[in-house]
Protein backbone atom coordinates (compact mmCIF):
# COMPACT_ATOMS: atom_id res chain seq x y z
CA UNK A 1 0.00 0.00 0.00
CA UNK A 2 1.00 3.49 -0.96
CA UNK A 3 -0.39 6.34 0.46
CA UNK A 4 -0.04 10.22 -0.68
CA UNK A 5 -2.08 13.62 -0.43
CA UNK A 6 -1.82 16.72 -3.09
CA UNK A 7 -3.70 19.78 -3.02
CA UNK A 8 -5.52 21.84 -5.74
CA UNK A 9 -7.09 25.67 -5.42
CA UNK A 10 -9.78 26.60 -7.05
CA UNK A 11 -10.75 29.72 -8.06
CA UNK A 12 -14.51 30.28 -7.62
CA UNK A 13 -17.44 28.07 -7.19
CA UNK A 14 -18.10 25.74 -10.14
CA UNK A 15 -14.66 25.03 -10.95
CA UNK A 16 -13.71 21.65 -12.25
CA UNK A 17 -10.20 20.25 -12.06
CA UNK A 18 -8.13 17.92 -14.08
CA UNK A 19 -6.44 15.81 -11.49
CA UNK A 20 -4.76 13.70 -13.80
CA UNK A 21 -1.12 15.01 -14.08
CA UNK A 22 -1.23 14.67 -9.98
CA UNK A 23 -2.44 11.10 -9.85
CA UNK A 24 -0.38 9.42 -12.43
CA UNK A 25 2.92 11.16 -10.52
CA UNK A 26 1.44 9.24 -7.27
CA UNK A 27 0.89 6.56 -9.07
CA UNK A 28 4.37 6.60 -10.68
CA UNK A 29 6.00 6.89 -7.40
CA UNK A 30 3.95 4.16 -5.67
CA UNK A 31 5.59 1.47 -8.40
CA UNK A 32 2.46 -0.36 -8.33
CA UNK A 33 1.70 -1.84 -11.98
CA UNK A 34 -1.28 -3.48 -11.48
CA UNK A 35 -4.38 -2.38 -9.16
CA UNK A 36 -6.12 0.51 -7.49
CA UNK A 37 -5.98 3.79 -6.76
CA UNK A 38 -8.28 5.58 -4.42
CA UNK A 39 -8.89 9.07 -4.33
CA UNK A 40 -11.03 10.89 -1.37
CA UNK A 41 -11.29 14.38 -0.96
CA UNK A 42 -11.56 15.83 2.57
CA UNK A 43 -13.92 18.20 2.19
CA UNK A 44 -17.73 18.40 2.18
CA UNK A 45 -18.40 21.02 -0.39
CA UNK A 46 -16.43 19.30 -2.61
CA UNK A 47 -16.65 15.91 -4.62
CA UNK A 48 -14.83 13.60 -7.41
CA UNK A 49 -16.01 11.84 -10.47
CA UNK A 50 -15.02 11.63 -13.81
CA UNK A 51 -16.04 13.53 -17.18
CA UNK A 52 -14.82 14.04 -20.38
CA UNK A 53 -12.73 17.32 -19.75
CA UNK A 54 -13.91 19.87 -22.45
CA UNK A 55 -15.71 23.12 -21.55
CA UNK A 56 -18.92 22.03 -23.03
CA UNK A 57 -19.77 19.47 -20.73
CA UNK A 58 -18.18 21.21 -17.63
CA UNK A 59 -20.67 24.11 -18.12
CA UNK A 60 -23.19 21.69 -18.44
CA UNK A 61 -22.84 19.36 -15.68
CA UNK A 62 -22.72 22.50 -13.50
CA UNK A 63 -26.12 23.47 -14.58
CA UNK A 64 -27.37 20.10 -14.08
CA UNK A 65 -26.59 20.42 -10.78
CA UNK A 66 -27.93 23.68 -10.18
CA UNK A 67 -31.38 21.78 -11.01
CA UNK A 68 -30.66 20.10 -7.46
CA UNK A 69 -29.90 22.77 -5.79
CA UNK A 70 -29.99 26.40 -7.55
CA UNK A 71 -28.60 29.01 -6.12
CA UNK A 72 -31.81 31.29 -5.06
CA UNK A 73 -33.37 28.14 -2.86
CA UNK A 74 -33.84 29.14 0.78
CA UNK A 75 -31.26 26.90 2.09
CA UNK A 76 -32.00 25.83 6.18
CA UNK A 77 -28.41 25.38 6.51
CA UNK A 78 -27.63 29.20 5.42
CA UNK A 79 -30.22 30.17 7.57
CA UNK A 80 -28.81 28.55 10.69
CA UNK A 81 -25.11 29.06 9.84
CA UNK A 82 -24.83 32.31 7.61
CA UNK A 83 -22.34 30.75 5.84
CA UNK A 84 -24.34 30.58 1.91
CA UNK A 85 -22.94 27.15 1.23
CA UNK A 86 -25.84 25.10 1.59
CA UNK A 87 -26.21 24.35 -2.32
CA UNK A 88 -22.38 23.37 -2.10
CA UNK A 89 -22.96 20.40 0.84
CA UNK A 90 -25.72 19.19 -1.09
CA UNK A 91 -24.34 18.85 -4.39
CA UNK A 92 -20.95 17.28 -2.49
CA UNK A 93 -23.16 14.88 -0.88
CA UNK A 94 -25.13 13.71 -3.86
CA UNK A 95 -21.79 13.15 -6.23
CA UNK A 96 -19.81 12.00 -3.15
CA UNK A 97 -16.42 12.24 -2.07
CA UNK A 98 -14.54 9.35 -2.91
CA UNK A 99 -13.45 7.71 -6.37
CA UNK A 100 -11.46 4.32 -7.32
CA UNK A 101 -10.17 3.83 -10.65
CA UNK A 102 -7.57 0.57 -11.77
CA UNK A 103 -4.63 1.02 -12.63
CA UNK A 104 -2.99 -1.12 -15.84
CA UNK A 105 0.60 -1.54 -16.52
CA UNK A 106 1.23 1.60 -14.41
CA UNK A 107 -1.58 3.67 -16.44
CA UNK A 108 -4.63 4.64 -14.97
CA UNK A 109 -7.23 2.61 -16.72
CA UNK A 110 -9.67 4.76 -17.84
CA UNK A 111 -11.20 6.00 -21.10
CA UNK A 112 -10.37 8.20 -24.14
CA UNK A 113 -12.39 10.77 -22.89
CA UNK A 114 -12.44 10.19 -19.37
CA UNK A 115 -10.95 11.98 -16.94
CA UNK A 116 -10.72 12.08 -13.30
CA UNK A 117 -11.96 15.79 -11.92
CA UNK A 118 -12.18 17.28 -8.62
CA UNK A 119 -15.89 19.17 -8.16
CA UNK A 120 -15.14 22.91 -6.25
CA UNK A 121 -18.61 23.39 -5.14
CA UNK A 122 -18.60 25.93 -2.17
CA UNK A 123 -19.50 29.59 -3.08
CA UNK A 124 -16.42 30.58 -1.01
CA UNK A 125 -13.27 30.92 -4.25
CA UNK A 126 -9.57 30.24 -3.38
CA UNK A 127 -9.70 27.37 -1.21
CA UNK A 128 -6.72 24.43 -0.77
CA UNK A 129 -8.29 20.71 -1.39
CA UNK A 130 -6.87 17.95 0.05
CA UNK A 131 -7.30 14.64 -2.16
CA UNK A 132 -5.56 11.32 -0.35
CA UNK A 133 -3.99 9.05 -2.57
CA UNK A 134 -4.09 5.41 -1.34
CA UNK A 135 -3.12 2.94 -4.37
CA UNK A 136 -3.01 -0.79 -3.67
CA UNK A 137 -1.86 -3.61 -5.92
CA UNK A 138 1.79 -5.36 -7.42
CA UNK B 1 -8.55 -8.21 5.72
CA UNK B 2 -11.46 -7.75 8.48
CA UNK B 3 -14.90 -7.81 7.91
CA UNK B 4 -17.58 -6.49 9.94
CA UNK B 5 -21.55 -6.05 9.92
CA UNK B 6 -22.96 -3.44 12.17
CA UNK B 7 -27.29 -2.93 11.99
CA UNK B 8 -28.86 1.18 12.47
CA UNK B 9 -32.51 1.62 12.30
CA UNK B 10 -34.54 4.48 11.20
CA UNK B 11 -37.29 5.79 12.03
CA UNK B 12 -38.86 6.86 9.04
CA UNK B 13 -38.42 7.90 5.65
CA UNK B 14 -35.42 10.64 4.81
CA UNK B 15 -33.89 9.68 8.26
CA UNK B 16 -30.18 10.60 8.04
CA UNK B 17 -28.13 8.98 10.62
CA UNK B 18 -24.54 9.46 11.72
CA UNK B 19 -22.59 6.20 10.77
CA UNK B 20 -19.16 7.19 12.82
CA UNK B 21 -19.75 5.59 16.12
CA UNK B 22 -20.36 2.48 14.38
CA UNK B 23 -17.82 2.51 11.85
CA UNK B 24 -14.56 3.83 14.47
CA UNK B 25 -15.41 0.82 16.99
CA UNK B 26 -14.90 -1.48 13.75
CA UNK B 27 -11.73 0.21 12.88
CA UNK B 28 -10.24 0.56 16.26
CA UNK B 29 -11.50 -3.69 16.56
CA UNK B 30 -9.30 -4.67 13.16
CA UNK B 31 -6.39 -3.04 14.18
CA UNK B 32 -5.76 -1.79 10.80
CA UNK B 33 -3.54 1.89 11.39
CA UNK B 34 -3.22 2.61 7.41
CA UNK B 35 -5.50 1.58 5.10
CA UNK B 36 -8.94 1.78 4.03
CA UNK B 37 -12.45 0.80 5.22
CA UNK B 38 -15.22 -0.10 2.22
CA UNK B 39 -19.16 0.37 3.79
CA UNK B 40 -21.99 -1.19 1.62
CA UNK B 41 -25.12 -1.24 2.54
CA UNK B 42 -27.47 -4.21 1.48
CA UNK B 43 -30.18 -2.48 0.53
CA UNK B 44 -32.14 -1.03 -2.46
CA UNK B 45 -33.72 1.93 -0.60
CA UNK B 46 -30.99 3.24 1.11
CA UNK B 47 -27.99 5.09 0.11
CA UNK B 48 -24.27 5.93 2.05
CA UNK B 49 -22.22 9.45 1.57
CA UNK B 50 -20.79 12.03 3.25
CA UNK B 51 -22.20 15.13 4.60
CA UNK B 52 -21.74 17.39 7.45
CA UNK B 53 -24.11 16.50 10.26
CA UNK B 54 -25.78 19.34 10.70
CA UNK B 55 -30.03 19.47 10.66
CA UNK B 56 -30.29 22.20 8.01
CA UNK B 57 -27.99 20.92 5.53
CA UNK B 58 -29.77 17.51 6.33
CA UNK B 59 -33.13 18.71 5.49
CA UNK B 60 -31.60 20.76 2.26
CA UNK B 61 -30.39 17.52 1.20
CA UNK B 62 -33.64 15.45 1.54
CA UNK B 63 -35.36 18.64 -0.51
CA UNK B 64 -32.99 18.33 -3.35
CA UNK B 65 -33.27 14.62 -3.70
CA UNK B 66 -36.96 15.29 -4.05
CA UNK B 67 -36.21 17.45 -6.97
CA UNK B 68 -35.31 14.62 -8.74
CA UNK B 69 -37.64 12.01 -7.27
CA UNK B 70 -41.03 14.05 -6.33
CA UNK B 71 -43.70 12.71 -3.42
CA UNK B 72 -46.28 13.24 -5.91
CA UNK B 73 -44.71 12.25 -9.65
CA UNK B 74 -46.56 8.81 -10.66
CA UNK B 75 -44.10 5.98 -10.22
CA UNK B 76 -44.31 2.67 -12.61
CA UNK B 77 -42.61 0.95 -9.64
CA UNK B 78 -45.60 1.77 -7.79
CA UNK B 79 -47.66 0.61 -10.52
CA UNK B 80 -46.76 -2.54 -10.63
CA UNK B 81 -46.21 -3.49 -6.90
CA UNK B 82 -48.34 -1.22 -5.36
CA UNK B 83 -45.75 -0.66 -2.20
CA UNK B 84 -45.20 3.59 -3.02
CA UNK B 85 -41.53 3.53 -2.56
CA UNK B 86 -40.84 4.00 -6.38
CA UNK B 87 -39.02 7.21 -5.55
CA UNK B 88 -36.43 5.43 -2.82
CA UNK B 89 -35.27 3.16 -5.52
CA UNK B 90 -34.67 6.05 -7.68
CA UNK B 91 -32.87 8.05 -5.20
CA UNK B 92 -30.89 5.12 -3.26
CA UNK B 93 -29.34 4.32 -7.29
CA UNK B 94 -28.25 7.94 -7.82
CA UNK B 95 -26.62 8.28 -4.66
CA UNK B 96 -25.37 4.87 -4.54
CA UNK B 97 -24.80 2.03 -1.92
CA UNK B 98 -21.18 1.87 -1.06
CA UNK B 99 -18.14 4.37 -0.05
CA UNK B 100 -14.53 4.22 0.81
CA UNK B 101 -13.20 6.37 3.26
CA UNK B 102 -8.93 6.25 4.24
CA UNK B 103 -7.77 5.32 7.75
CA UNK B 104 -4.78 7.07 8.98
CA UNK B 105 -3.09 6.42 12.27
CA UNK B 106 -6.35 4.22 13.16
CA UNK B 107 -9.07 7.25 12.27
CA UNK B 108 -11.23 7.46 9.78
CA UNK B 109 -9.28 10.50 7.50
CA UNK B 110 -12.69 12.59 7.07
CA UNK B 111 -12.31 16.35 6.97
CA UNK B 112 -13.83 18.36 9.88
CA UNK B 113 -17.08 18.79 9.00
CA UNK B 114 -17.39 15.63 6.74
CA UNK B 115 -19.64 12.29 8.79
CA UNK B 116 -20.55 9.07 7.12
CA UNK B 117 -24.25 9.28 6.98
CA UNK B 118 -26.15 6.16 5.83
CA UNK B 119 -29.99 7.61 3.91
CA UNK B 120 -33.10 5.96 4.53
CA UNK B 121 -34.64 6.19 1.40
CA UNK B 122 -37.85 3.90 1.98
CA UNK B 123 -41.57 5.24 2.90
CA UNK B 124 -41.74 2.09 5.23
CA UNK B 125 -40.58 3.62 8.30
CA UNK B 126 -38.48 1.40 11.16
CA UNK B 127 -36.27 -0.73 9.23
CA UNK B 128 -33.24 -2.09 10.68
CA UNK B 129 -30.39 -1.36 7.98
CA UNK B 130 -27.27 -3.58 7.40
CA UNK B 131 -23.92 -2.20 6.88
CA UNK B 132 -21.56 -4.58 5.70
CA UNK B 133 -17.71 -3.01 6.38
CA UNK B 134 -14.29 -4.32 5.09
CA UNK B 135 -10.81 -2.89 6.26
CA UNK B 136 -8.02 -3.48 4.59
CA UNK B 137 -4.31 -2.28 5.28
CA UNK B 138 -1.58 -2.43 7.92
CA UNK C 1 -5.62 -9.62 -7.12
CA UNK C 2 -7.47 -11.03 -9.87
CA UNK C 3 -8.24 -8.80 -12.64
CA UNK C 4 -11.04 -9.28 -15.90
CA UNK C 5 -13.12 -7.46 -18.53
CA UNK C 6 -16.32 -8.37 -19.99
CA UNK C 7 -18.30 -6.88 -22.45
CA UNK C 8 -21.80 -6.25 -22.94
CA UNK C 9 -23.78 -4.04 -25.39
CA UNK C 10 -26.80 -1.60 -25.27
CA UNK C 11 -28.96 -1.19 -27.99
CA UNK C 12 -30.30 2.47 -27.30
CA UNK C 13 -30.38 5.22 -24.58
CA UNK C 14 -31.55 4.78 -21.29
CA UNK C 15 -30.83 1.12 -21.72
CA UNK C 16 -30.15 -0.85 -17.79
CA UNK C 17 -28.02 -3.68 -18.37
CA UNK C 18 -28.00 -6.28 -15.56
CA UNK C 19 -24.27 -7.00 -14.53
CA UNK C 20 -24.77 -10.00 -11.96
CA UNK C 21 -24.44 -12.94 -14.27
CA UNK C 22 -21.32 -11.28 -15.50
CA UNK C 23 -19.87 -10.36 -12.20
CA UNK C 24 -20.74 -13.97 -10.63
CA UNK C 25 -18.94 -15.79 -13.22
CA UNK C 26 -15.44 -13.13 -12.63
CA UNK C 27 -15.89 -13.88 -9.14
CA UNK C 28 -16.02 -18.11 -9.48
CA UNK C 29 -12.79 -17.96 -11.62
CA UNK C 30 -10.96 -15.35 -9.25
CA UNK C 31 -11.79 -18.14 -6.47
CA UNK C 32 -11.88 -15.65 -4.00
CA UNK C 33 -14.24 -16.45 -1.63
CA UNK C 34 -13.77 -13.06 1.16
CA UNK C 35 -13.12 -9.42 -0.59
CA UNK C 36 -14.02 -6.99 -2.56
CA UNK C 37 -15.25 -6.94 -6.22
CA UNK C 38 -14.39 -3.45 -7.89
CA UNK C 39 -16.00 -2.65 -10.89
CA UNK C 40 -15.00 0.50 -13.38
CA UNK C 41 -16.87 1.54 -16.58
CA UNK C 42 -14.12 2.58 -18.95
CA UNK C 43 -16.37 5.34 -20.86
CA UNK C 44 -17.72 8.96 -20.05
CA UNK C 45 -21.02 8.47 -20.60
CA UNK C 46 -22.42 5.16 -18.99
CA UNK C 47 -22.36 4.30 -14.98
CA UNK C 48 -22.67 1.80 -12.93
CA UNK C 49 -24.72 1.41 -9.78
CA UNK C 50 -27.46 -0.94 -7.59
CA UNK C 51 -31.08 -0.66 -8.35
CA UNK C 52 -34.08 -3.50 -8.04
CA UNK C 53 -33.61 -5.16 -11.96
CA UNK C 54 -37.48 -4.09 -11.90
CA UNK C 55 -38.55 -2.45 -15.49
CA UNK C 56 -41.07 -0.12 -13.67
CA UNK C 57 -38.23 0.98 -11.21
CA UNK C 58 -35.78 0.77 -14.72
CA UNK C 59 -38.42 3.59 -15.95
CA UNK C 60 -38.64 5.73 -12.88
CA UNK C 61 -34.79 5.72 -12.83
CA UNK C 62 -34.69 7.19 -16.64
CA UNK C 63 -37.13 9.77 -15.75
CA UNK C 64 -35.20 11.13 -12.58
CA UNK C 65 -32.15 11.19 -14.64
CA UNK C 66 -33.83 13.18 -17.65
CA UNK C 67 -35.04 15.70 -14.81
CA UNK C 68 -31.33 16.50 -13.81
CA UNK C 69 -30.23 16.23 -17.73
CA UNK C 70 -33.55 17.06 -19.94
CA UNK C 71 -33.50 15.79 -23.41
CA UNK C 72 -33.79 19.18 -24.69
CA UNK C 73 -32.05 21.67 -22.98
CA UNK C 74 -29.30 23.23 -24.79
CA UNK C 75 -25.99 22.04 -24.07
CA UNK C 76 -22.64 23.51 -24.60
CA UNK C 77 -21.54 20.61 -25.29
CA UNK C 78 -23.59 19.92 -28.16
CA UNK C 79 -23.07 23.24 -29.40
CA UNK C 80 -19.44 22.73 -29.57
CA UNK C 81 -19.39 18.96 -30.91
CA UNK C 82 -22.29 18.72 -32.26
CA UNK C 83 -22.51 14.70 -31.21
CA UNK C 84 -25.72 15.56 -29.31
CA UNK C 85 -24.84 13.73 -25.89
CA UNK C 86 -24.42 16.59 -23.80
CA UNK C 87 -27.02 15.04 -21.15
CA UNK C 88 -25.18 11.22 -21.77
CA UNK C 89 -21.94 13.14 -19.87
CA UNK C 90 -23.72 14.79 -17.16
CA UNK C 91 -25.71 11.70 -15.80
CA UNK C 92 -22.44 9.58 -16.25
CA UNK C 93 -20.48 12.07 -14.20
CA UNK C 94 -23.22 12.66 -11.45
CA UNK C 95 -23.97 8.60 -11.32
CA UNK C 96 -20.23 7.66 -11.39
CA UNK C 97 -18.15 5.12 -13.57
CA UNK C 98 -17.48 3.03 -10.27
CA UNK C 99 -18.38 0.46 -7.61
CA UNK C 100 -17.25 -1.43 -4.94
CA UNK C 101 -18.75 -4.56 -3.75
CA UNK C 102 -18.30 -7.12 -1.23
CA UNK C 103 -17.84 -10.57 -1.70
CA UNK C 104 -18.63 -13.29 1.15
CA UNK C 105 -18.28 -16.78 0.82
CA UNK C 106 -18.19 -16.79 -2.81
CA UNK C 107 -21.12 -14.65 -3.24
CA UNK C 108 -21.89 -11.09 -4.38
CA UNK C 109 -22.88 -9.97 -0.74
CA UNK C 110 -25.75 -7.35 -2.52
CA UNK C 111 -29.51 -7.02 -0.84
CA UNK C 112 -32.32 -9.30 -2.36
CA UNK C 113 -33.73 -6.68 -4.37
CA UNK C 114 -30.39 -4.91 -5.22
CA UNK C 115 -28.41 -5.85 -8.54
CA UNK C 116 -25.31 -4.17 -10.04
CA UNK C 117 -26.43 -2.45 -13.07
CA UNK C 118 -24.66 -0.41 -16.41
CA UNK C 119 -26.75 2.18 -17.33
CA UNK C 120 -26.54 3.15 -20.76
CA UNK C 121 -26.70 7.11 -21.02
CA UNK C 122 -25.48 7.89 -24.78
CA UNK C 123 -27.86 9.04 -27.21
CA UNK C 124 -25.70 6.40 -30.15
CA UNK C 125 -27.38 2.86 -29.85
CA UNK C 126 -25.20 -0.69 -29.88
CA UNK C 127 -22.33 0.57 -28.22
CA UNK C 128 -19.83 -2.23 -26.71
CA UNK C 129 -19.25 -0.99 -23.17
CA UNK C 130 -16.14 -2.42 -21.40
CA UNK C 131 -15.80 -3.24 -17.55
CA UNK C 132 -13.45 -3.95 -15.57
CA UNK C 133 -13.39 -5.91 -12.70
CA UNK C 134 -10.45 -6.21 -9.77
CA UNK C 135 -10.81 -8.70 -7.03
CA UNK C 136 -9.07 -8.77 -4.20
CA UNK C 137 -9.38 -10.52 -0.83
CA UNK C 138 -9.01 -14.19 -0.07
Amino acid sequence: MFRKKFYVTSQREGDIIDLTSHIKKIVAESKVKDGLIHLFVQHSTAALTTIEFEPGVLSDLKRALAVIAPENADYAHNSRWGDGNGRSHVKAAIVGPSITVPLEGGNLACGTWQQIVLLELDVNAGRERTVLCTVIGE
